[in-house]
């Protein structure tokens, strides 16, 4: 299974505007490529947060042909709103959940954010691409894109404007 | 006076890999393409930081067509290696600093970090463009490109990969 991690970032790295939460702040131009490029993923996996703000669309937009995971401490929280192979919540490793989608027989993952599910799912050596859009913003402090030290090495794939925007879309491989 | 901020960063935003000073991490080609575009400016700010950095290196390289300013609260500490309108140490605000430079008739200033200096020009609303170079590196932790909170929106003005490399040149006008 490819496994690809999707973020729009400021360009000094910030995945949010200081404190506030959400995405509010991207472009009108990441978030139709992001709409366009979302289906030829049939995984997702995002932290607990992020599903919380995506929640009432996503429950509206359930679909057998794309598994969502959510990483959660407290996966019973949310028991009401699982469905197998569906909508599922996990505390367990990236390797397990990367392994359960696996075995699902699911093929491109987009990993949809935020820190901690970038930091853990880049710790364990499971992202083989990463899709940044470049935000024409500068926040200074914010949610970093990632958190824990790394020293990961990428191969440029491809790099775009996104239409009649300042933003650019980056695409790289990472390197093993 | 155009003033330019040039930098290069990892995708996430550090302009040292972890704690470590220096920019020998950052690749040849943003290091050939730096070289060939200082010449086209008549002034160049730099920290205290940066300076001791290449000092060595600018000190056999001072040229009255290139006036060096370097930020430091100590400038008295460096009296020995100043020259009027060619190198000068001044603990004053990026305005007077501004100022000083565009009354001794200079044109295109370049901000080449690092973050204090970036941070203090940037806040005072002097940079006219950013040129950064996206390594294709991430680092999770490390000196920031800027710390103080900002909300900057920029324009993009040109966007390229350099030459046989990984990385991306993203140029960018400040927006006012």
């Amino acid at each position: 299974m490819r496994i690809v991690l999707i973020v729009a970032q400021s360009l000094d790295g910030f995945i949010t505007k200081h404190d506030l939460p959400g995405t509010a702040w991207t472009s009108a131009a990441d978030k139709a490529w992001f709409r366009k490029c979302l289906p030829q993923f049939d995984a997702n996996v995002m932290g607990r947060v992020t599903y919380e703000t995506i929640r009432p669309h996503l429950l509206s937009d359930l679909d057998p042909t794309r598994f969502r995971f959510v990483l959660t401490s407290s996966p019973a929280r949310f028991a009401s709103d699982a469905q197998p192979e569906i909508l599922e919540f996990s505390a367990e490793s990236a390797a397990n959940i990367a392994s359960t989608l696996e075995k699902s027989g699911r093929k491109h993952c987009a990993i949809l954010g935020g820190t901690r599910v970038h930091d853990d799912f880049l710790q364990a050596g499971l992202v083989d691409e990463i899709w940044v859009t470049i935000e024409p913003k500068l926040f200074g402090t914010g949610t970093p894109v990632v958190k824990l030290p790394q020293d990961i090495s990428l191969t440029l794939i491809d790099y775009q404007r996104l239409a009649a925007s300042d933003s650019v879309l980056l695409k790289y491989r990472v390197r093993r």
